[in-house]
């Protein structure tokens, strides 16, 4: 198993060095500096050492370049002068730095295989270049594609698809029928795909509908750790491209996300509703059935989610916490919210009354 | 394992066809139009073809009938002499619609047996037509009823008992004690009776206090994916017929849910607190401990449930999103409600003087 | 497996009975009453047995002292002559209950050894007083420490570290590097040290960023079903000693919570917030990131806290559930709350200029 090691970052041995000169032509982006120098980690400003290469991404923290003990920093040209020690200079650092992180801590090349304890139908078609972990369960009709990674304890259900590279960290259950695109990265304890939430009334009792539709996402999704997606009940639910999921969101059934389009924790998503392109849903934000989320909106954390926003822009609500005797004095008073906006009201039109009765010189 | 398909349903090829004439009688809805017709699968009116079966439930998207590609649709009687197809007439059309589907997408019949690599103590008992998945775990006085299909990676820990019926689709884990009734549908990562939150504090620190009491599902429930229902402190947690639980729900400890209340997921309902039969609880709302909820008691999304209600009806709370700017303006005079309202009743009592001396001719 | 049993407490023939007189000195508490009395289970004063142990920890249920079927109640010694039978005399009922519950449900010793199915990487070092349960996997360079009990379907990753004494009940995952103190106690479905949610935007695209920080937790922690725990971007997630983290709770990379503090279920953490010691944070509460949250602060349930709270407090927010109808009245309301306080002040300047004009006998 050792050959399979998928998460070689967190290792505390690594060997990886990389110089400056190499990062700045990988990266295309200008050196200011000795390109010999070499680095093997990446760091914070504060806390970096001879072997560590650091950005400065807020002009707030610039004066931590001038204590930092980095090997180099990646910054704008603006701030290349206020730094001691060699520097690449981007116009966006934090991607930069992004890009070099993912240099030095390269995702190990998957080895393919299939461990003794992983259970695979017969029916099912595994890549060579794929790795099934150790008590990983594949059912029948199962496709599994080139460089895919299948984590220990993962099941895929019968005719399951995972396409090319797709990493399923351990634990993930792909529900019949899941079909899963490119470079998907799967978080352990997702569950995607399993029967959603119908039901139809008969009398007292609920009588669950068949749900016949698949899940299917796109290329370039992640789904985090403890998140399900659930299987559309006539059509498919449908994660588009690139779109990012945090740690315990719940998505409904035949719902779709748009492209690129990033999710933050514990945010649910009810049924059939349509969410846009390059959205950004912060985390606990609850989204209604029925509606649609045009393109390029934003909700911050917490909103609450009622009707459909189809223009681009910020939507928010909530009520931000407060010491709780403060609270408890507002709180009963928006029991009456209506009512105070009666009486306010009813002064404006006693103070129009007066004030026209002044006006007339009675008294 | 190819005999044990738990999920057939979502398979693109299906050969069961049914005519409408079977589908009239066994539903005992009057059918008008050719009984020799055979439909194959469920859709809805805009994408159905010439196997499809649909409904119109809301007479709002009556007009899809005019140009639907179903082979038949099933409405009320009203909406009959739209359709240009064979028509099953129901009162209900979505029940009814609901339960044809579950004739032509039946769940497979369970075939007994224990796969090679479930691991099941020898003090278990499961009956004979049970199934037992891959990498199931049976410790040790487990038993599994008649027709129970327990899953892959399914956990069923000590003393635990599955009632005939019961479906655990995949990674299930049951923990000691629990009780699970018959026909049960249980979604993968869902946990049922762990040890629930209960501490006293020593000092700054927290003592656990022994959960000995167990979680009790009755019959016909269902538990979604990554929900939890913790076991009892001291008496058992009791979850009724019927009741139907979406994703990601928490339910603390010594809760009882009455007979079939449906809860929408990311829902919290607090330890100790009593709900009653026939209640909806959507999506994302918070619930108190040691309350009282009466029966047919309905909260809407994200609702914040800090009292009892033990009245019938529909509570809501909440704040829906708006845009940010707006939000921020309102946001901040929420703090000063208590004394935006102090400010009015003193306009008012200042109004109330003044117009008594306009009354008096003062001046 | 019979010899491994962690969960013995919710088993119905239990043997252990033990006398009053060996409680109240192992307790240190005195007694009145015959110290000869045996109990052997826990039950409240309502339901309590003649075998049972209960206790009075809040004087509201004095009156059940009166007909409490129990053998013996622990309480406070102003209550004492209220009681029929024998007491065991405590300054905190409460706590001396739950000490007295750990010893009549004591955990079972844990036997070491290593189940036939679990898959155990050649390079892990296993302590011989540890348990590794069924289908359990151990990856590379996974320590195990004395007496720790792994059980069925955990997946401790390459490089993971539990040390002496935890309990992890069933099919935890811990992602690689994660480090665990003594004694922890880890419940199903729990993730703890995945990587974070962190990405750079890269046009339209999302860039993950490798975290490569580990998730460090401290002694005595506790971690729920369902409960994900991010690993560190550069730095590591760090969980403070006697910590209790209840299910569906979500902690992002780089978080800090300082020890004892207590965090409700399904409530949201988000990256590099740090958490005080001693803090108490209710269900469903939303914590935004990079925030400062000092010691002894409390967020009372689905608190939405978007910035610092550094002084010791209690802090609260949102609306608590109405019917349906008031709530509608009231909600149109808040949308205008910014223009109807300033209607408020332009009625407060009116009124003042009609005062002034009044006392000035303008008319």
């Amino acid at each position: 198993m050792r050959d399979h090691i998928h998460e070689q970052s967190v290792l505390e041995i690594r060997l990886l060095e990389i110089s400056l000169g190499e990062l700045s032509a990988r990266l295309a982006v200008p050196l200011i500096g000795d390109g010999a120098t070499r680095v093997s980690r990446v760091a914070q400003l504060t806390n970096a050492d001879a072997k560590s290469l650091s950005f400065l991404g807020d002009a707030r923290y610039r004066r931590h370049l001038a204590v930092t003990g980095a090997a180099a920093v990646i910054l704008k040209e603006a701030d290349a002068q206020s730094a001691k020690v060699p520097v690449l200079i981007s116009d966006n650092p934090y991607l930069t730095f992004a890009k070099a992180a993912r240099i030095l801590y390269p995702q190990p090349p998957v080895i393919g295989g299939i461990h003794p304890s992983a259970i695979v139908d017969e029916s099912a078609r595994v890549d060579a270049t794929a790795w099934i972990g150790p008590t990983a369960v594949l059912e029948a009709h199962v496709v599994v594609a080139a460089r895919a990674f299948i984590g220990p304890g993962c099941i895929l259900a019968e005719g399951v698809s995972v396409d090319e590279d797709c990493r399923l960290i351990a634990r993930v259950t792909l529900c019949a029928g899941t079909r899963v695109g490119k470079r998907a990265l799967i978080h352990p304890g997702a569950v995607i795909g399993r029967e959603g939430f119908g039901f139809a009334r008969d009398g007292e009792r609920w009588i669950r509908i068949p749900q016949v539709g698949r899940t299917v996402l796109g290329d370039d999704v992640e789904i985090g750790a403890n998140t399900s997606v659930d299987r559309g009940a006539i059509e498919d639910t449908v994660i588009g491209d690139g779109v990012k999921l945090d740690n315990h969101i719940q998505v409904g059934h035949n719902v779709t996300i748009g492209d690129n389009t990033a999710v933050v924790s514990n945010t649910g998503i009810s049924g059939s509703t349509r969410i846009g392109r390059n959205c950004t849903i912060a985390g606990a934000v609850g989204i209604a059935g029925h509606l649609d989320i045009g393109d390029d909106v934003h909700f911050t954390g917490m909103a609450m989610v009622t009707r459909s926003f189809t223009e681009p822009g910020v939507y928010s609500s909530g009520i931000p916490a407060m010491p709780i005797a403060d609270w408890r004095r507002n709180v009963v008073r928006f029991r009456h919210l209506d009512d105070l906006t009666r009486r306010v009201k009813q002064l404006e039109a006693s103070i129009q009354t007066m004030s026209e009765a002044q006006g007339r010189g009675e008294s």
